[in-house]
């Protein structure tokens, strides 16, 4: 009767091994091992030491997901057993694609033109439809949409000033959609609503706010961050702008560089000053604002009637990577009674590492900072802080005191409430995995990452600097881990610097970045720059990367350039 | 040799069997079950017919977590099996919170206050260090975390117009964390950008927009959805205030019932407009907003010399769930030329259902529409769609062109690109839940959701409205699931309406509520409206709750209440 006693012990398994030997890809073998598991914990063999439904609930089956729906999941009657086997599916792939992410054997991604995805690819149709699909369907769904996806954790992946998978932070994700709870009031998320309050402390302590003092918030993103302290700093000096707008007082100014992130911008755009009074910056050929000019250009404002607010500093600009002076840029803020606003979505991570924080050196002096742990500390996305040097000021713009969310009268001390700091009503829990991850890896964890990152930088920097066919875009070691430089293809090294050949080595790096995603080996990005023609901006925030990966980029860019 | 045939092969089955009759809670059983699960994964016994390393690689087996570390896990090298037993550890903790989640016998929360969790509890610490915890501690605190938390999925939890955990939209959220992308380019997020795509388009065809033409956008919730409908108004009637500012324009009024949401009020001095340029519309007893003081108000600020811009109606408002008469005001909006937006973020959900998207009649001629589907729909939290009718608007007001971005010259077609519509640079992914929902459920599957909670609201409706000690906020039945009352304890019922009865009422939901947190069984929100002292406002908008929900917490509004 006994399943053991009716097969040799071994031999099931032996057939397996022998199976494993025959295929040679990662993919393929975690697909059979996974197979492998799969029949031995459901096969009649074991089975029969496992015949009690208590047992067998909990554990991995074979499911038949082909008639199984959405509507037999938990809170179905019943539901319980089908609702674990699905989630063990998707976990099944999910578990599976993080895998294959490190493998440098897997693409970066598998390109398809939008028309191609539309039309729907092999079974995989992104059309909704009036009737339920399977669960079946649904986990097809879910492996098509990573196939058809992009590995922004793969150890070569440079696209994005955000990349890699951090797996403590994935983690953390992952507890968080489960928890499924809202930052705006501490009775339905304390434990977040406490962990962002110490982090942020923690933040700003780094910063060298004293004691840490000062304020705070998660926001969804470095864009929003910056568009908090211009609000912030707009009520701080003219309060009366909240309640009678911008027509009520003087025309403001606000400065930022024009390398800086066009987010300042676009505050100003959407905040009512407009982007006329959103006034730009000259930088040094390293991308770093000449404070001179900021001086000027006060003076100017002054002299025109206009009042000067607001000056963004960025610490690690989007393209260079540069850090403006903050020192200097903070004592014309003192000269001129200005707000200081540091922008170090990319570059405040260098804050974590005691070799790199003094190129932020006068943050301490700025009245906000935006930093986001989803660009250089490797968390997930979305995790951005805006940080305020006195308390008060998020509160005192942003309330509304809407006694239906916010009631005076709770059990708890409502002061931990966050609701009415903020420009949202519901806001997502950013804070959790980057808790978790501070926890996993300790400060020194995050300072070992920048640290490893930068070297990187240098590498590759130190690598192509006089390399044949490279020409790099400023001169001297960067700052930030941006290495900005043009592969020259051999057609135009002989061309003296011309308009034709601006023309054509603008093409060049689209072209390379074209065949780049379509054999799917790599990416990283591009752009124009001021009167600069298209280069590449290597950026490293990607803990998998290794000099191997920067070797491999480089003899990419070669191997796909050369002919060009 | 074979641990089989060392061991009677039913032996250790009937042994777990028996242990696990000896224990009746199921997350007793569940606890013991995994364990029992590992021990076979890792015992000899299976070892030993196991005992290829390719095979037992991926299989969660009993790990010593106090040794390792997150430097342990990928990319680290020989990281893919602690990665594996890690997220498989992390994994069964998340499953069997869901399963406790749908389980009634389990607290909906397990309240302490803030100075409580600081202090630490029994090994639980919110203090970040310098030195990394061990996996083990990591484990413990994610166990923590969720214990000290607030099931919102819990079928007893009624606190906000979110709650719920969907299964499906649950998966979504783990797979969109592992893919970690953003939204701002097909180039980076190509099935993701697409699915916003067709999804924004059906929602439209659902508003009722002639082939679901025009445009939108997810956006981090529905203040910010808001925001955006008075941002893209602006620009379409006064596009120079993009770049000249709000002192350009003549004084711009908006207007919003009392009723409605704060985040157009939040709007209004966020954007530059100012709080005081926000009008406040008179709302009937049901919170519906009257047309007639509307238009009295229109005439009024034009007399002024004020330019009536913006109006939004709110279909489903936050306390007492009321729709706006939508037709009605866009009569107004037409004869003076303002923008209609519908604010449904609350009530947007009902257009799913055609028993009730009647409440909406109107919302076709709107001009944007804001519609979240992380409430009514019961999405994951963050999922919010701001849906314009104009084409071009969006990307119009929010365009900056930033060639670091979204360079034109990309080998695939960039207006699939959306990064240049939003106010946002990195933009999360909120669309893939929901599509995955709308593919497991279908279309009817929301129908018949949102038709259940309104059954459900009417079943809370018919009982309590005739109920001794309880007084509804307004007569007749509610147009959403908003079941606004007054729980009268027995010492108020004989006393007749004056100053003592009012401050004492006033006092008796905060402390029901206070009771029911410390007693965590349920939770359920309470608010004043204009001059109606504080009240229980009941939402349902859980797929898990049913009648014997709705009876318990009547009777737990009782019981609790009785004494007062």
């Amino acid at each position: 009767m006994s399943a053991f006693s009716s097969n040799p012990s071994s031999a099931p398994c032996n057939n397996n091994v022998g199976f494993l030997q025959k295929n040679n890809s990662l993919e393929e073998r975690s697909r059979i091992v996974s197979s492998f598991k799969e029949k031995h914990s459901s096969s009649k063999n074991l089975r029969s030491c496992e015949n009690s439904d208590t047992e067998s609930r909990f554990r991995r089956a074979e499911t038949d997901f082909s008639n199984l729906f959405a509507r037999d999941l938990l809170p179905a009657k019943n539901g319980e057993e089908p609702t674990m086997q699905f989630l063990l599916e998707v976990v099944d792939i999910l578990t599976n694609y993080v895998r294959k992410t490190f493998d440098r054997s897997t693409k970066v991604l598998d390109f398809h033109h939008p028309h191609q995805l539309l039309e729907g690819m092999e079974g995989f149709n992104l059309e909704l439809s009036e009737q339920p699909e399977s669960l079946e369907q649904i986990l097809v769904d879910c492996r098509d949409t990573l196939k058809y996806g992009v590995r922004t954790g793969h150890p070569r992946f440079f696209n994005q000033l955000s990349s890699g998978l951090d797996i403590i932070g994935l983690a953390g994700e992952w507890l968080t959609s489960t928890a499924n709870t809202n930052m705006f009031t501490y009775e339905i998320a304390p434990v977040f609503v406490l962990m962002e309050q110490l982090t942020l402390k923690k933040m700003r302590e780094i910063i060298g706010w004293p004691n840490g003092e000062g304020d705070g918030i998660f926001s969804p993103g470095g864009a929003i961050s910056n568009m908090y302290s211009v609000m912030v700093a707009r009520y701080k000096y003219f309060p009366e702008a909240k309640t009678k707008g911008m027509s009520a007082v003087p025309r403001l100014v606000l400065f930022t560089s024009e390398h800086s992130h066009y987010s300042i911008k676009k505050s100003g755009a959407a905040l009512g000053f407009g982007v006329e009074n959103v006034i730009l910056l000259k930088s040094d050929e390293r991308g770093r604002v000449i404070p001179a000019d900021l001086e000027a250009k006060i003076i100017e404002a002054k002299q025109k009637g206009y009042v000067p607010l607001f000056v963004n500093a960025t610490a690690g600009t989007t393209v260079y990577g540069a850090f403006d002076p903050i020192d200097e840029i903070a004592d014309l803020c003192e000269k001129y009674n200005m707000w200081l606003h540091v922008d170090g979505a990319w570059g405040g991570g260098l804050l974590m590492s005691r070799k790199h924080r003094h190129k932020l050196s006068g943050i301490e002096r700025a009245n906000s900072v935006t930093w986001n742990p989803h660009k250089m500390m490797g968390v997930p996305l979305q995790c951005s802080a805006i940080l305020v040097r006195e308390k008060g000021l998020l509160q005192g713009c942003n309330q509304m005191c809407a006694g239906y969310l916010f009631q005076p009268d709770k059990q708890y001390d409502v002061t931990y409430d966050t609701g009415d700091k903020a420009i949202q009503c519901g806001r997502h829990v950013d804070i959790f995995k980057f808790w978790l991850m501070w926890k996993a890896k300790g400060t020194i964890g995050f300072e070992q990452h920048i640290n490893k990152c930068l070297e990187l930088s240098e590498y590759l920097y130190n690598k192509i600097k006089d390399r044949e066919g490279f020409e790099m875009v400023f001169r001297g070691e960067p700052q930030h881990t941006n290495v900005c430089f043009w592969y020259v293809p051999p057609s135009l090294r002989g061309m003296p610097d011309c308009e034709e050949r601006r023309e054509r080595l603008h093409k060049v790096a689209p072209k390379i970045k074209a065949m780049m995603m379509e054999s799917g080996t790599t990416m990283v990005g591009y752009q124009p720059q001021g009167d600069k023609v298209n280069f590449f901006r290597m950026v490293i925030s990607n803990q998998a990367a290794t000099k191997s990966d920067i070797d491999f980029l480089i003899e990419e860019i070669e191997r796909l350039g050369q002919d060009l």
